[in-house]
């Protein structure tokens, strides 16, 4: 078992529902100060097991380093005390990666979500390099952010062993479960303890029926309070009441599937009452003639 | 003919042969200041049609927005009067494309480069978003970059007459030529007088003998004169000639599609005594053990 697991005294912070709420965003694509401290107040009130701050629909990659600790900082703040916080430290280079690392560490993250970004393709050595050097800038539990659409980069199961031998790599956050035979082979290559998580959102109840680990859920971000009770009955392994709530959520993931996770959540914000949020240009909103749809989906949620 | 081909007075930098070195960077990925002017200088001593400032070889999606500036200023000035330069300015991010382009003309660039970088997919209405914000941060000729390979978006050729129609842009720089019928394809799709250019160096001197107007030479910005001579010989038809050049650039044509060639003109600059170099980590150097076929490949070019 890889020494991460232990070192907070809990993966909490990697098992279980993880809520990955948007970084909320102006017009300029710039963070709204003061405007993410309420979500994650929102995801503690409903018991989730983590919060996820800037991941993909966090807009991590947008964002200058800067700006990164800012609202990174503001999360912490939030959170302290009331949920752990994973935060995402992905970025083209090692050195910023490692150093927003250390700042998580310093302001009280208990684990770091790590995306290999890509421009010039990597290698798996390359790859090794990057976990290896985030690795040694905390003590932090590091998640393994596999998610080939937006990184560009495709983890084979022998490297996500290789990674998971490093120290302080106790974690992968995969994408869409392909079929439940894929966990098996994972548990197969991976060390006893290592947490196997999932996302895409619309296939995670399955990943969790299935034996998954954890659920890291954009849905969870802004519905906190009805992801969670699914996230539970899958957990549970209730099929039943899983198939149930899941009709629930169809339109919402019919719609995350259509126009992004991201560009949903974004134009949810606001008509929940929530903040004004837009992604940044040129990432376009949602088109004026879905809002309908949003609006009927963001319903059948509570229904 | 797209407003943009005459915005200069003259389109020279999107004809021709265009030399993209590296920005020279240290041991921490951060850029060397004063070592990039030489190896603009080389390149107008050699007589290249422009100089390509901050490509894919120039490292920019590594850099920081003012690091980008910083480098351009210093390429600029050694410029200024003795070549023309292309500005890359490609980002995430829309503002900060436009923040660059308004930077590159008030400093004297003679064009823009725009690649489409994406971490969220981009649509195709998204990269017009794109291209139209650049287009009206300055009045420079904008050459669209097409290099699915990096940026991960692929343009259709209907993308591209959609871009050709929009204010300066009056370019494109095509990844590796597929075959002779794709140039004729794609002037029959574009305005008359927009500039078609080529890169990915070892198919280079077959996309000018097939007619294209431009060769985007990652070669040229580290073996300006050999390069020059290669491309004068494809554009004046000389097949025979072509032929007899490229036998000396093939071991190095080789190292590229093994290695890159951001990684190969890292580790050429040092033994060639130009500049140290080495790419901004996770990305590795050159191994070792291929730094004699690296020192054979450069003598060869001069053979």
């Amino acid at each position: 078992m890889s020494s991460a697991s232990t070192a907070g005294g809990s993966d909490r912070q990697v098992r279980g529902l993880s809520g990955f709420p948007i970084t909320p965003m102006d017009a300029e694509g710039d963070p709204i100060l003061g405007a993410i401290a309420p979500l994650i107040r929102r995801m503690a009130d409903a018991g989730l097991d983590s919060a996820g701050v800037l991941g993909s629909t966090g807009g991590y990659a947008y964002l200058t380093e800067d700006q990164r600790k800012t609202v990174l900082s503001e999360a912490l703040d939030a959170a302290q005390g009331h949920i752990p916080v994973i935060a995402g430290v992905g970025a083209l280079r090692a050195d910023m990666a490692a150093r927003l690392a250390r700042h998580a560490a310093d302001h009280g993250a208990a684990g770091l979500l790590l995306a290999p970004m890509s421009y010039a393709p990597l290698s798996d050595d390359e790859v090794c390099d990057l976990f290896r050097r985030v690795g040694d800038a905390s003590d932090l539990p590091i998640c393994i952010y596999n998610n080939p659409t937006t990184t560009h980069f495709t983890f084979s199961t022998d490297l996500l062993a290789r990674l998971a031998d490093l120290p302080n790599v106790a974690a992968v956050k995969m994408p869409l479960l392909r079929d439940d035979s894929e966990i098996a082979a994972l548990r197969d290559a991976l060390p006893a303890g290592f947490a196997i998580g999932y996302s895409a959102d619309w296939g995670c109840t399955a990943a969790l029926l299935a034996g998954a680990d954890a659920w890291y859920s954009v849905a969870a971000g802004m519905w906190p309070g009805p992801t969670l009770a699914l996230a539970r009955a899958a957990q549970a392994g209730d099929r039943d009441r899983v198939a149930e709530l899941e009709r629930r959520f169809e339109p919402l993931w019919d719609l995350f599937r259509r126009f992004g996770s991201f560009r949903i959540c974004h134009a949810a914000a606001g008509p929940m009452g929530l903040t004004p949020s837009r992604p940044p240009a040129p990432l376009r909103p949602l088109p004026d003639d879905a809002m309908g749809q949003l609006q009927q989906a963001i319903e059948a949620i509570d229904s």
